[in-house]
């Protein structure tokens, strides 16, 4: 049995507590240490032997760790976390911004090259494994459209905005594939969707005392970017039912590659992916957690720089042997 | 633009041909030549510009051909052809007999190593695609159970061994998986299917003039090891009705994985991925073509022995750039 992997996770939300869970069903590595921009003390984390040690320290530690899981988010904190650790160490993240992983890969390319360390960035579900098929979609039929629906699940972002209207005290919204597209596509039609055709949302909002439920809905339908290209509906209920009925955070979704083969494109190839996640985080921090086994192993073999999900060949995500894979899943 | 990559068939029926229009979609590639056992001159291809040789001149033409797609099938021709092939070429086949995968890949290897070329085996949907899927799910989802369905589907062996039944004068069989089966699986009751609970099989079939076709009836259905375990139905219809209606070679299936996450293994997570083919020998072509891509660059940066899907870094499935992909497809 060989030395279990040494993994850290730097940041503890809904993303860092979720690598912590899927570390516990993966025996072949060992959580060693988490980090925090907060007080260490403050974090009451699931592994009570584990220590906690503050962002400041993260050099002192670094011959500790085979690999720094990043759980800090894509808007402010991973443009500027993930290079500065893939200086230090081999490191995963889940950089989101689909439009700016381009300049997201180079800074962390760069870096990672510096430290002579491997940094996978993007991992998750999309960007993750949903990009993953749509890589494998335009290979394999390479005459074909692409179609990617998500939901049903929460929107963190759009739940946000509805949050910040006047006499808004909480709500959550859920993004909902249309039933009819997603059915057009799997009947090989390929439609051309619009945003609308695609998506609905739906609103579960819990009003201010006396707040003016009419102006709520219409900020709500009417908001650029986030509402006014969908069907959107809003429902107001009270801050019990939001609690009772929409704690969790599911999530999930479809990709499509719609192809065709033969003499004149005669035939008709569909495949179809999809995800149904009771909980978003839980299962973006699975992923993260094989792509760290994957970066560990890559770094042994002495690869630098940066990686994504398209780079890895899929054996390594595996603890098993190569032998093992063949017999079993082949 | 690079030079495209050289391939040749070697073995010309339904895969061999599915091969050859498959290029046409890949303009990286260049079909260079087709190898047969028969006489070549007995060869109508679609490609009347590209030579056929015969297998007996393979060794002659080693340096005209970057990758030789094999195209023969797993019972006989491809444990012995792809070795030998092995020596002189880089190759990719679809050796598709999942309980001797393990002794192909060995005598593979060593053939590929003796002759500095790279050999992928098993290449194509299941094995392939589906073998891809189940690798990434129990990767993703190390707490969880699998499933593969097959269907709905023309299977080969099942066709033919009803036609080797007396009084039969052709025979088509369709692998359906039972909807309730699946159902379960999706709402997440990780269900223990019994074979009979997992598939049905639907016979269509040609009396000779004056069959007995109760009796015929009776031995398809009882057959063991094909049909005894399944729920299986018997349609008597006529040569024209079996080719008007059933001359396709559809297939598909589904893999699914069904697994927890969280403190307890509260949450559930489910991955389905599935394949509606219009024609099982065209699309598992396309995946060759794709292999026989990645199988050209693991050789010229000097790898060498026997690989399968789990091993190539799905990039190397594209003729597009790192960069490429991640703008498009991360």
């Amino acid at each position: 049995m060989n030395a279990p992997i040494r993994i850290a996770i730097f940041g503890y939300g809904n993303l860092g507590r979720g690598v912590e869970l899927a570390l516990r069903q993966n025996p072949d590595m060992a959580l060693t240490a988490f980090f925090t921009r907060r007080d260490p003390a403050s974090l009451k984390t699931l592994s009570p032997g584990v220590p906690v040690y503050h962002a400041d320290d993260l050099a002192a530690h670094a011959g500790e760790i085979d690999v720094l899981i990043l759980c800090g988010g894509s808007a402010r904190v991973l443009p500027v976390q993930s290079p500065e650790c893939a200086r230090l160490f081999n490191i995963v993240d889940s950089f989101d911004t689909h439009a700016r992983i381009p300049e997201h890969f180079e800074s962390c390319d760069a870096a990672a090259k510096e430290g002579g360390k491997v940094a996978l960035i993007s991992a998750g579900w999309d960007p993750g494994m949903f990009s993953l098929q749509r890589l494998l979609g335009n290979c394999v039929l390479p005459d074909g459209q692409d179609y990617t629906f998500w939901g049903r699940g929460v929107s963190q972002g759009h739940s946000d905005a509805i949050r910040r209207i006047e006499g808004v005290l909480d709500a959550k919204q859920y993004t909902i594939p249309v039933p009819a597209a997603l059915e057009s596509v799997r009947a090989g039609e390929n439609p051309q969707l619009t945003t609308r055709q695609k998506h609905t949302r739906e609103c579960w909002v819990v009003p201010a005392p006396g707040a003016d439920l009419k102006r709520i809905e219409q900020e709500i339908v009417t908001m650029p970017n986030y509402f006014a290209d969908y069907d959107t509906t809003v429902h107001f209920i009270t801050m019990e039912e939001l609690r009772r009925d929409h704690s969790g955070i599911p999530h999930g979704g479809f990709v499509m590659r719609s192809g065709v083969t033969g003499e004149n494109g005669e035939t008709r190839q569909m495949i179809e992916y999809s995800l149904k996640l009771g909980s978003n985080p839980e299962f973006t921090a699975s992923v993260l957690v094989c792509c760290a086994r994957a970066v560990a192993r890559m770094a042994r073999e002495g690869a630098t720089g940066c990686k994504t999900i398209f780079d890895v060949p899929p054996a390594y995500f595996s603890p098993k042997s190569g032998a093992e894979l063949r017999k079993a899943l082949l």
